[in-house]
């Protein structure tokens, strides 16, 4: 995963790209990077780490110009590597280009390996610079259509920021698998986003969604748009509303927080509980939580208590701490939830390594009884359009039923949202979505051997000082 | 205000401490420093930034040894300052010491004048440095007996930890301003800490609280308690419960959590409001919400989102942005509050300068009403017990009515909690609290030369890098 | 300027070739990096500053593999950048490749303007990356093919080394302008270097210079040797002899220490002073010094002191001080100059913006005469085949007579060594070299749009935190 | 050994210092630190490794002021550590100060010890706190005399200068072992430094040196002397004169240049050589080398080349390479002396067990014979004055003769200069020097309980990052 963000015709254009990706940050901490235009050269910053180590007042400064975008990463492999840090940037016969994306293209390594036999060079083992190399080898005077005849070649989801010497092009795939929305400066420029609460933070006006399979050009305060000719089924992805997305974002034109809250209350409705309160787990259930205790008329506690200095290095002791793991994060309440039968909602059981320990501390805290409430379906197959997910083998809910889960967890009930339910709790009603991680029924074909695609190229690995 | 954190008989003691300060980060991450005991020298680290920036794991490994203690600061100056940063050490007569302190002695100006009169030699501007040339000036065999009489020459409130060749020593004032607890490791070693969240990441139990006037010394697993020969009331801080301690801890023998939704639930009584929804301002604000959303029977509505990245350094764009400074922090949800009547629930007013931006923001995300509850009395004398408050004339409410407050923050409606309501609020139904800041009666009585201790001294000022 | 290095099956590969940049520094210390193959994947570490501030003992252990090269460069613009940082890695259809490149080429403009249009993408504004892409667009089974074809296309300086999953390949130039030498590690190995002296720090001996034209390839211990089919005459670069090589070092079978007294020897028969002591500017002067000092009968004196520490990033006082930039790096010492006649021996004057200073910081020590001597002809064109020099507007010596030079750096007699005297003092006697700075005969022509291509291209200018 | 550098009354007082320390780098570069003084408070910057690493444009101006002082160190212990790092600052009822000092206190232990069980805390192992004690104990209205009664009670070797609120004060032992000179700066400020090298690159003019049992006092512009009622035979340390000042200083009055250039003519005379070239070790070696060719009639050669970026961390391969460790700083220059018979100059043999390697080295290099001659007498005697030495077990010259010595190096011949040879060789012709090291004769005298006064203290190890 990973959040994007671009800005055009603005003052201080690196610094709000900061502070975009700043709003952005739960979508990937481990690597950011930021490139401006100052008129006659790209500048770049890229680094492992949060928004706030990479970047510093100087830095910034030295971002010069009016024209920016940058990202934010989710390191996917274990170990941390500077090599695929975006924004890729490139020279080509058509001037400078810089380009973040989120998503995943299906056929990249297809595509590379034709590019390469062709003579072209990669830098990374990103599929971002597929579409960088397909450009530069239909340079056109219009760069527009240059990305327009690239994206023909390319499948999978992409929503993309493309930087040019003339603007800003922002382009989303048919299916629209990741968000991406456009928004409104106060001044007049005009600013792209993964997610609408990085608007928020800017002042700036949430304008709409950019529709799949468009492609937006930001020249100063002008915009076109232009539409892709390959046709597809929008297919937005539900995981983002379940989990990823920020509450006070609002993507894919629905409220975040109002679909959260609208599947803790069909859940409840699906799977009532005889219990005593409903605890969320913090901070990803907290919405589903309330909607499942209003529904069900049980009193929300606040039983579990994150601690907010997470997710920066973490040393553990040598010495063995019970579930140190998850005591880090959270901690109970035992006033709270002593002698009660406890409602436990989470948004979702990925590997089930969590979840054990998180109903086990629980009861180590005095809860009588624990129903898990989980508010989407089981997550049986991985995603190929850009979430981070273990192979289905490592998907507890691809090899047991839902009572083996319960019993793997130890929790006294287990129940998750049904498919219907999950769809029915969005606020706006309207369908297209991609449920490929709970169904299997993927919108867009993937070939075996672009399924694991960074592997089969020889790397490239920057050594970190 | 700091945290502060001892361990005495453990393996791996320094990472044991960092933990322990990692839980105490909310009492303060400006800076941080443990000291261990590796059997023949004290061994030290002391930087600016919160415990993550400040140790790696190779710095804790080269603090060696089975006893160590921590400190976790809350600077109260505006510049970033290492000279005062803690543990204290020093060479002494009786061996190597290192201190750390949490509190604020109000007769350190005249009792350092003493001293350096007497041809001691300060390192610090701290008062906490008095206390080790108070011992270091009588010298006994038995080093309790040496800080019991140092002891007998300060007042004010201090929970302090010692480390000796020979153990651990903790302290309590007689007054028992600051919380201090005891806690049992499962290999048999002890540790103190500020409050007992620091226990459960540990994986120790809480034991009890140390107590006013006590002290406690640790030496291996053994464990003996004194008693100050000075008697006082008890006076424990009631702003810890309100506002400071972390809600999964308990202090002074208090459920943090529990007290703090009985403190809501009294608002709601003492200051209903005619209102559709009860929005919390997150974090502190969430219990105290939730107990009056419960007893007035209004929804609770996670209607402002706090960006969890936030307490980092932070850069501000040059060009102007609306509300920058709260936006930072906090994001309002829309779709939850337009056109709601709502009910804002904070736990203190001190300054005075962003509750007026938080209501803004409330009614810019479309709220008709904003009625705000305040779950303590209204604030208006600066604490000399270690909170850092601003000055009389800087808190807003020793300066004016309620009424004028609600106009100046721009509310329909404001009312805060009553002294009496607070202490009814308490689980234990126990008294013996400062009420300071609230009542202006004062346990300890500060004279004026000792009121701005800190700038009456040559300062030392290390320079950062 | 700058220094390369490569070794190939040795164990602690990367550590080695950290050595053996060590030894080449005196080329460039501005920036520097290594890349090594795994046995999978390249690995690589570029970075600002000295070779011990870009690399520490676990970066070069995270360098794995028995197989590295190195770059330590001398940036040529005033404002620090890593963008151009060698080495330049790629991924190829034939592979992983790294390449490491001391010299100029005199087409790269026009090369990479064909490529451009080709659809090549660039990284870095840098002429190594030409060879880089004219391999990618003519890949062969065998990669030295591929790139004799690429350097078919080239012309101008270069000493090459390439990293290639098989094997390393050194190449340089058909008219041989840079050094490259050749080196037999203890163990079997083998390794590259810009000078000899790199192989003595490593304990490996000298083999032979690579001939201009060749290419050198080595798999394992094994050599094989390929000739370019362009045919030149050698132009060996005298200034390497005359300055900037080191004197320990052999590089074009010359003996470098020998070369430079050689030339003070002549120095000191074609122009003679009426003096009492040769003092040396250290330390470029120190052998060509002696070397007059002996000719000339006149005794040697260490009259100016070099500071040692100089060539770290260093602060100017605020508060101007006389003469300070040449104070840092020069001390003269008074009790041996006061009141002599000094002979100034210095290997030469480029802007003639230093001289002036050395003269008056000379006679402020009380020197009664100066007389300056340098060990080649005037400096009066610039080099295009990798050295950096000014403009042929900023060299002192294309605008004025070796008279008005005098009178310009305020000596009491100037005069160089002939370009006759120069070849003369080569100790193997052997021709062949290029003598383009001084008498504007340049062996390969450069057309005016090549001429200062770096700036010609779109620049990405990385930022450092 | 160190290098002490003091400002008074000079704008930019710290990057003065900065420049200073810079000059005096060869006493010391593995800490350093300024204090300054801005009028309300001291502000002070130290750290571990060389000026450069420490101190950056930021750093110096936050060092604000008109008066500053500063400190460069080499590290006697192994381990690098903080803890003791000068200057040491202290908050006294006279006010705030700082203290640097060169030299080594031969009563510490005693004084300290009754410090202590007086009430004294002492935050470094460091025998310089022990004065700040004194002075403290002993508080007077002028601080000069409360410094001269501290004084009274300390036996040893100490050049000091103290920053007080109202000025600098500069201070010598009775002996005069260690150096301590007076300068004028061109707009009327003062500055004291260990060696008059510092005071060249200020632009600031050598007046005198510090007398033995001197006392100077800077306020502003104008200088106060007084004398230490204590008197002694001065005892200034010749080996400052061999082997540690910097050529171009003058320190006792001495050039050091001249000093040097006949040690080595005596040496000629002394032990003469049947040899063909004379070769430096550099850079100690350079001088008396160049006096010994010119008395002998021998030719100089620079046979050996020394790695001017030595020095600065370095990283050893694992893979072993034979004679590395000298090779880092060395190399030979095979051209120049194979088949020759070398006489080998250098400043001293301590432990015997670099002279070997270097030895090997010339051999290897191809030389015939190899005849070593050293500018100073045998080594035998550990210093208590301040100089970093072996124990006497270590020092190879007190446990053999030299003709042992000769075996052991493996020299065809070796000679020292003689003790007489040696004083004869001081330009100045005046007496009264320290040649303990050498004659085992004490200025003064150290009992059992001193001589290894750190380790007998409870230590406080400063862990690094």
């Amino acid at each position: 995963m990973c959040g994007i963000f671009g800005i055009e015709d603005q003052a201080d254009a690196a610094t709000f790209t900061y502070l975009g990706l700043y709003a952005l940050q739960h979508r990937g901490q481990e690597s950011s990077g930021i490139v401006s235009w100052d008129g006659e050269a790209l500048r770049v910053r890229r680094g492992m780490g949060q928004i706030a180590d990479v970047f510093d007042e100087g830095t910034l400064a030295r971002l010069a110009g009016r024209r920016a975008l940058g990202h934010t990463r989710y390191s996917t492999s274990g170990t941390s590597v500077l090599d695929n840090a975006q924004p890729i940037v490139a020279n080509t016969s058509m001037g400078s280009l810089a380009l973040v994306h989120n998503g995943n293209l299906v056929n990249a390594v297809s595509e590379r390996r034709r590019l390469e036999s062709g003579g072209s060079i990669f830098q990374t083992s990103s599929d971002t610079e597929v579409i960088l190399h397909l450009m530069a080898r239909n340079p056109r005077r219009d760069l527009v259509e240059s990305l327009l005849v690239a994206l023909q070649r390319v499948r999978g989801a992409y929503s993309l920021i493309l930087l040019t010497p003339g603007g800003l092009i922002a382009a989303r795939d048919p299916h629209g698998f990741r968000p991406l929305v456009l928004g409104a400066l106060a001044d007049g420029g005009v600013c792209f986003a993964s997610e609408s609460c990085a608007f928020d933070l800017l002042g700036a006006r949430l304008v709409r969604e950019i529709e799949p399979g468009e492609v937006v050009v930001a020249r100063g305060g002008e915009l076109e748009s232009y539409r892709m000719s390959q046709l597809r089924e929008p297919a937005r992805c539900l995981f983002e509303l379940v989990y990823f997305a920020r509450p006070d974002s609002t993507v894919f034109g629905e409220s975040v927080s109002q679909a959260r809250l609208a599947m803790g209350a069909q859940l409840a409705r699906e799977a009532p509980a005889d219990a005593d309160v409903v605890v969320p787990v913090p901070d990803s259930g907290l919405f589903s939580a309330l909607g499942y205790a209003r529904e069900s008329g049980l009193p929300l506690e606040f039983g579990l208590i994150r601690n907010h200095y997470v997710g920066r290095t973490f040393i553990e002791p040598k010495q063995a701490i019970r579930h140190f793991g998850v005591k880090v994060k959270l901690n109970p309440v035992r006033q709270l939830i002593a002698g009660q039968r406890v409602v436990l909602v989470d948004d979702s059981i990925v590997r089930g390594t969590t979840s054990p320990k998180i109903v086990k501390m629980v009861r180590d805290g005095g809860a009588r009884e624990v129903h898990v409430r989980i508010s989407c379906p089981p997550t049986a197959w991985p995603c190929y359009y850009g979430i981070d997910m273990p192979t289905r083998q490592e998907l507890v809910a691809a090899n047991n039923s839902v009572e083996e889960i319960r019993g793997f967890i130890d929790a006294d009930s287990l129940a998750y949202l049904s498919l219907e339910g999950l769809s029915q709790s969005l606020p706006s009603g309207q369908g297209g979505h991609c449920t490929a991680c709970w169904s299997g029924s993927y919108p867009e074909p993937v070939t075996g051997a672009d399924r694991r695609q960074a592997e089969l190229f020889p790397q490239l690995k920057e050594v970190e000082p």
